[in-house]
């Protein structure tokens, strides 16, 4: 089973409760009765759910019990279970702010109104002599009291109008919803939706300040842990396209509960959405057809931007609001990256600049001082991110990220995340110690291992180094896991080297280098640079800019304008297809050695 | 049970098949095998559904199974069923034309082009160098090929987008459903939703054409026969919100697919829906709260034009395809009225004139010379539907539709629809008995049956008067017979004065008085003046227009501009609320009295 959001994987002898499975994992479930159920608070969220027992039942209302929710000190660990932890004793509320600021908001808001706002009534009951319609009162109050050119309304937001609503919430001329209290918050959703992680950040849509943030593990990844596997179930039939479609509604609909009892609003608050994400995501979210992304030349099926209803997309918002998705750019370059790319406003940075997006996918753009902008997508696997690493995880407390190696001891000394215990090896910490390990002269250029201190031999018989050793378990970097480094920081190499050939642009001619993502950000560049994943240009020119797809549907959410040039600048990037290049095999090849 | 869309009810002993049932109720269903289980083709609509037998299993799809469709042949009599028989032996097609005819489409159309139309594509397949989307090389294609300005698509349609698209529908500048097939016909669907009836008619958007038509008794009836008893389910709990939304649904869904199946189209190729009906079925339809249509004043929550996606309300149209709903007028004169007013273009004549549609609720709408247009809403009861009579019934063959007494011998004259044995009286049947039985003097000016020849003592010991007697059964009528017409003729003449005393309009300064729906148009106007439900106007100033609102529904489907129309002479509309009319009680108590 897997402990999310963390991505704590755990092997438990069948019966033990989900609660004691945690504590040997090393999360500390809130329990005030110390797992009697009596007390209810070791709620967390089962995909899939098993029946729900009598203490259950007694302690967790029936809506929780239907989406899942169950008592950790109930619950068993019977299957491949995913368990959602929303919050651990003592553990901080979830990352919220991204490093990219928004741009501030001038005085009268960037496009006069927010998109969508609320506006308390005053409403007179209908009357015997002039029965109008409630609608027609309430559009006539908007009018008269508030001037605006009201036409008209959803019915979704019809059928849930209160006897005697105080607020009547506006997008362009139509009511999307109404409100028994007057003075609520406008509130949008921004959600980034990843492959692996769904992140979900509120804001005030009067002047973009962040609410709330939360993140979950993508329920998808009980299909399949990358994009390919996920393809691959949907295209088994009709069941696993809707299976992946649902999981991903209910993930957003975590994330989004828990942002929501964060910021203390509700679902109903929610105003206006924006959802970036991968083309796969994307489509599957949507419920478009997949079976294109599968094969080559790998087309989108829209790569418009679309706006419908959130409620259309399973979102829990507002009856009437919408959510918009900006265009995907091709089949695996997404509307993550063009966030990103709007976000950083790369068009507007004078001179050269590369754009770097680090996951299973990674997505690059070059900027050229001539104003071209080239698009690739890097198969570089998850590697980076835990996966397919003996010892790999998630950058969660206790996962190692930085790795220096002494040449003459072959020891490791190691720094953890929140400097708990070591109990695995981070992205970044797995790029670091491939680097360490060739300088201290124990790989050799094509990546073998070779006998020297620190390195043994594995139970397989196969060599292996030792990382770090302790009572719970020795952590190692295997030749296997070694390969996979090499495999994808060859890929990003490669698809660089290829944009920059493509046009005529110098790696010492870059003059910026911006690296996105949680990777991305914990990255240090010098390293990046000596693994051979980074042309080597200075230091001071790369730029670690955090979850730049997150500020970047953040920014489209509150500001339709950008919404606008988004769609322009997807317009305007040139899409190279690595697979279909002359140069890639050659390219590919050269990069995976080790400098 | 009872049979539709005939409206016969029948009682049987259980287990009783419904073949046999059908039998006893005079209907030939087709049956080939005679009742052995084998040809399938007594297939019939049961609501709710039982169990289905091995048979029933081997002879019908299990989408059609899991719909609710039975054979006549297997399925037994053991509850309240409604069953739905689509075509019996022999006879004709469902009734298709209206009376009112559409106005004749100008050269070019009304509005230049039709609200949506299939536009054949010829796409190249994706490209390794351009790897463009589908959508995108379809959007092209639609803007170089056939120079439309179209800038989205609709999700829903992208959905199914067939793997090599051979036509798209485009709405406005949106493509709302693709084909792998060129050169379809672009369908429109008009619907009129009544209390009893349901009524699906399919044009051809281009020309207003008219495709097929076909009607089913509007599963609500399971219910509750009338709009009171509806609402009382409805608000009983959001479950009787549900079934009545659904059973709505599930009428226009099976009207839909006869029709369909009479055109020889699919429900895809139906690119616009417009749908009428009155206040209560429009908001059941759409979900809206009905609470505030069960009380005083009586006002809608929504009084404005709709225009959802079609599968927003449960209709099988193409994906993107839009639902129009025009406004209702008040919380009884629904958006049926506004249509009916609107194919009449009441507006348009000179003089005074009353159009009048005779239901459950009767409308009626006074159009002054000096171009005032007062409505109101008289609660006529469904006595002219057959309900609330002994032997009351839908005018389906062999009832009862003219009557005539001889004063001497007492004995009634009756013709039947169809010239079939009589079976049961219909409403204008009712109403000629009771004007004919005062003639003869049987009826005393309050409506008291009095002792003479036909008159006689039924089981209870009341009079009642025998209208036909055969072996099967006579048919009588009774003295609450007699006082359920006089309720409904009085409150429907109560209605009439009420407006031209507002008006100030004589009764035979009408110029004309418009008389629509299913009884109107079998109304003999000589009877209903003789009766008193009409004023005393010269008999060529009636005229009977059919199911008006229909014919509205089509009109509105087929000219957008209609749309518009329509919609500014409901804001003209004055509507008087019966109810809180001082005048009323006085008005209906001298109305009740027979001349």
């Amino acid at each position: 089973m897997t402990f999310e959001p963390a991505g704590r994987r755990v092997n438990c002898p069948p019966g033990t409760t989900i609660l004691d499975a945690a504590r040997s994992a090393g999360l500390r479930l809130v329990s005030a009765c110390g797992g009697q159920g009596t007390c209810g608070k070791c709620r967390v969220l089962v995909l899939p759910p098993g029946p729900a027992g009598p203490d259950e039942q007694a302690l967790l209302d029936a809506g929780d019990l239907g989406r899942g929710y169950r008592l950790a000190c109930r619950a068993s660990v019977d299957r491949d279970l995913m368990v959602w932890v929303s919050r651990q004793e003592g553990e901080p509320p979830p990352p919220a702010e991204d490093s990219l600021p928004l741009p501030a908001v001038p005085p009268g808001g960037l496009d006069g109104v927010p998109v969508a706002a609320w506006h308390d009534l005053s409403l007179k009951p209908p009357d015997r002599l002039e029965p109008l319609a409630d609608a027609t009162r309430i559009l006539n109050c908007l009018r008269e009291d508030h001037g605006l050119d009201v036409e008209g309304l959803d019915p979704a937001a019809a059928r849930v109008l209160p006897p005697l609503p105080r607020a009547a919430a506006v997008r362009g001329r139509e009511v999307i919803a109404f409100s028994p209290r007057p003075g609520r918050i406008p509130a949008g959703m921004a959600v980034d939706l990843g492959t692996t992680r769904i992140a979900v950040y509120l804001v005030d849509l009067r002047d973009g300040q962040l609410l709330a943030a939360a993140a979950v593990g993508n329920p998808q990844s009980w299909y399949g842990a990358d994009v390919i596997s996920r393809l691959t179930h949907a295209l088994q039939g009709p069941d696993g396209m809707v299976e992946l479609q649902t999981a991903a509604q209910q993930g957003i609909r975590v994330a989004t509960g828990i942002a929501c009892s964060l910021a203390g609003i509700g679902p109903g608050d929610i105003l206006e959405a924006s959802l970036v994400g991968n083309t796969v995501m994307h489509h599957l979210l949507l419920g478009l057809p997949v079976d294109r992304l599968a094969v080559s030349p790998f087309v989108p099926v829209v790569a418009h931007p679309l706006l419908p209803r959130a409620r259309e997309l399973g979102l829990e918002t507002a009856p009437g609001a919408r959510a918009f998705l900006p265009p995907p750019i091709a089949g695996y370059v997404g509307s993550d990256h063009l966030a990103l790319l709007e976000v950083l406003e790369l068009r507007r940075l004078p001179g050269n600049h590369l754009a770097i997006d680090v996951g299973t996918n990674t997505e690059v753009t070059l900027k050229t001082a001539g104003g071209r902008l080239l698009t690739c997508s890097c198969a570089s696997g998850p590697a980076f991110e835990g996966a397919h690493i003996r010892h790999g995880m998630r950058a969660a407390p206790g996962a190692v990220e930085r790795v220096r190696i002494d040449a003459v001891t072959g020891r490791a000394e190691v720094t953890t995340v929140l400097a708990e215990p070591p109990v695995g090896i981070a992205g970044t910490g797995i790029l670091e110690a491939v680097t360490e390990l060739r300088t201290a002269g124990l790989l050799g250029p094509s990546g073998g291992l070779v006998d020297g201190p620190g390195v043994r031999r594995g139970p397989d018989g196969k060599r292996e180094y030792l990382l770090t050793a302790s009572e719970e378990g020795d952590l190692v970097v295997t030749q296997q896991d070694v390969q996979e480094v090499l495999l994808a920081k060859g890929a990003i190499r490669a698809g660089i080297e290829i944009l920059l050939g493509e046009a005529g642009v110098k790696a010492l001619d870059l003059d910026g280098c911006w690296v996105a993502g949680a990777f991305g950000t914990r990255l240090d560049p010098a390293m990046a640079v000596r693994v051979g994943m980074f042309p080597a240009i200075p230091g001071e020119r790369f730029r670690a800019v955090g979850n730049a797809a997150g500020a970047g549907a953040r920014l489209l959410l509150v500001f339709p304008a950008r919404r606008l040039a988004a769609e322009a600048l997807a317009s305007q990037i040139e899409y190279l297809e690595l697979g279909g290049h002359p140069t890639f095999a050659e390219r590919f090849t050269s990069s995976l050695a080790l400098p």
